[in-house]
């Protein structure tokens, strides 16, 4: 008998709540769980004993919780060193916690690792559990990340309506979208297309770079060919000395305590990018969108398959640490199309801890302007269903 | 016996589609009515007799039209003069159309009523009827606009979830919101208010002009006593020497056919209010985002409400056709609250054409940052349904 705790870390999603809910509901259910604490902001608040008790939420505000956007508990953007997670580790020997359940992405799941080696070390019988969460979709071992479904979902709905809308009044349309380093986020634009001349006629992602040239000869094909083009551009977009445009144009760019520059929430990737088409290709009618924090925090749009697996990897994380010392959730696909499903495993926290994987060449075409069917296959049951969309232009004259 | 077209105009709405539905099935059972013309890119495809067959497309097409966001006959920016106008009425002539719905804002309210003395002047029997959209829900007469309900319920879900993300990760955070002159749309973010200290904590809007220093304290407030701060802004708000922000902003701003200057698909004003709060307020973490296009286009998200009067202010544009000459359909509320409901009714085009309206004072608070109670309850039933949700944070320690 002894006490669990629970946290969520680093950027919301929306179904890292869902996670949570089922790390609590599989804990109600463990004899050998006493108390299961929530601590409020990551492990900020388990420094400063921030805790929440978690068996005392009703069935009802565990739904509403599960449905919501955003870290329930709140998050925290610290990095915790040796001497921070000593902290912490203190705070557990003091309430006599035994289970650690840290919802997150790469740096999270290295917070996990780093403390469980420390209590390790000094003997202290701990379990330590990662759940994954990232709508960029980039931790290892796993097919594909709660968190990434629903922000997919997200951009493949917001593109398929900019794209009727550009049909509407035709011209070039930016849709900037997040995503560093991985471009499975912006892949996702790809999922709005289902008819042959539908947008995105072009996508960027970090893994192809590109030049100002290319991409203004790409945009100058499609917009030649169709009177019109949408574009979705991943936020870490590169030229080809590896350089982001946006870290181009971001003179006094702001670091978060990862080292990670921040890109997000400004306009500058987007209208530079408008701007050069109108300047250099003539092009009268461009637009641009920066989809922003809307991507992962929009209230009321969850993928089904996405929330149903995000509250699984709670509840599995929960069954694990019944069994073993540490790990990390982990998600195998064992079909595709309509045969779509995942098995759970547990995998090594140092096989997710700090690293990352980017979106595989198979996924991107050959031009590096865009996805491959492969991709579409991939990504579109973690999506759920989509919404039917009709455009009347092309109907015979009459 | 004699034709009838309709069309679409200004910017595309969530809903403008379900007006057209309106607008064909009720055409349908008219037998007075014999061909139902679709004009392609507005008052542009009517000058180039670019019609498609209404009457031929199935229950499946229509309800999926009905469903989709943008504008599904295209749309054009077109501002016809008495010239361009003659030419439509030629068309009209030549193809014996009688009927003539357009679907569209004050200006396409402004083309409907010049087409309309035209005819009269030379004696051509023409019946033409104004079907309103607006994001803006600036229309007069009538009391709200279809095509507002769908957009505010955006906003109201994207400000809603961006509210749990700050509560999250705690910082300042602005969102643009659309709407040049009228505040309707930026107001809707009052909606993602559920619980006390809930954001949006301050809503600017073009009906309050408000200075820098002004702005910059009332953050400064907010941000004291919440150690966060939401912040909705039109992105029509200005100072008080009544020249806009984003106006200031622009050394090029680009006008469109209507001499609007183009504000949307830019983050100029979003990055400018950031860095002045970061500069001038020390403020760490403050993020922004321009919610764009997506406001209007967003797939898969329409207010039940919005869409079930949409479509019956297209069925009631051809009912009143069938009695009267000319005019526009407008909406009179009959209830409030859970009685919430409205009748339509025929008004004068002079009414409607090129007149706007603006949020009356009494849903703007006295400080000039916020809605009144008065606002909520005329929005709330048009946004229709929006999702709960909750946050743990504030729940007793233990």
């Amino acid at each position: 008998m002894a006490n669990a705790i629970v946290s969520q870390s680093g950027g919301p999603t929306g179904v890292i709540n869902a996670s949570l809910v089922g790390v609590i509901e599989e804990a109600c259910k463990c004899k050998d769980i006493t108390n299961l604490y929530g601590a409020i902001h990551a492990v900020a608040g388990i420094k400063k004993e921030h805790f929440i008790d978690l068996k005392k939420l009703s069935i009802d505000t565990l739904e509403c919780v599960a449905g919501s956007p955003s870290s329930a508990l709140g998050s925290s953007r610290d990095k915790p060193d040796e001497a921070y997670c000593a902290q912490v580790l203190e705070v557990f020997k003091k309430r006599d916690i035994r289970y650690f359940f840290y919802i997150g992405g790469n740096d999270s799941a290295n917070t996990c690792y780093i403390i469980n080696n420390m209590a390790e070390k000094c003997g202290y019988d701990l379990r330590a559990f990662h759940v994954p969460k990232t709508i960029d979709n980039d931790l290892r071992v796993t097919d594909h990340c709660p968190g990434y479904g629903t922000a997919a979902k997200f951009v493949a709905c917001a593109v398929m309506g900019d794209d009727l809308d550009n049909r509407a009044l035709p011209g070039v349309k930016i849709d900037v979208i997040m995503g560093r380093h991985a471009g499975f986020l912006t892949g996702a634009a790809a999922l709005a297309k289902t008819r042959e001349d539908d947008g995105p006629h072009l996508i960027y992602i970090p893994e192809r770079p590109v030049t100002m040239e290319k991409f203004l000869a790409d945009v100058e094909g499609v917009y030649k060919k169709l009177g019109r083009c949408v574009i979705a551009v991943s936020e870490g977009i590169g030229d080809v000395d590896h350089v982001t445009w946006a870290e181009k144009l971001a003179a006094n760019a702001e670091r978060d305590a990862h080292g990670n520059v921040q890109l997000s929430g400004t306009g500058a990737l987007a209208d530079f990018l408008a701007g050069q088409i109108k300047g250099k290709l003539g092009i009268k009618r461009v637009r641009a969108d920066t989809f922003g924090y809307l991507q992962r925090s929009f209230a009321g749009l969850q993928s089904e398959t996405d929330v149903k697996e995000a509250r699984e990897c709670g509840r599995k994380a929960v069954q694990y640490a019944m069994k073993e010392d540490n790990g990390s959730v982990a998600m195998k696909r064992t079909g595709s199309g309509a045969k779509y499903g995942v098995e759970y495993f547990r995998t090594n926290l140092s096989e997710v801890a700090e690293k990352t994987k980017s979106v595989p060449d198979e996924f991107i075409n050959k031009d590096g302007n865009g996805m491959t069917a492969a991709f579409v296959e991939y990504a579109a049951p973690l999506c759920g269903t989509l919404p039917r969309t009709e455009f009347l232009g092309g109907y015979p004259k009459v």
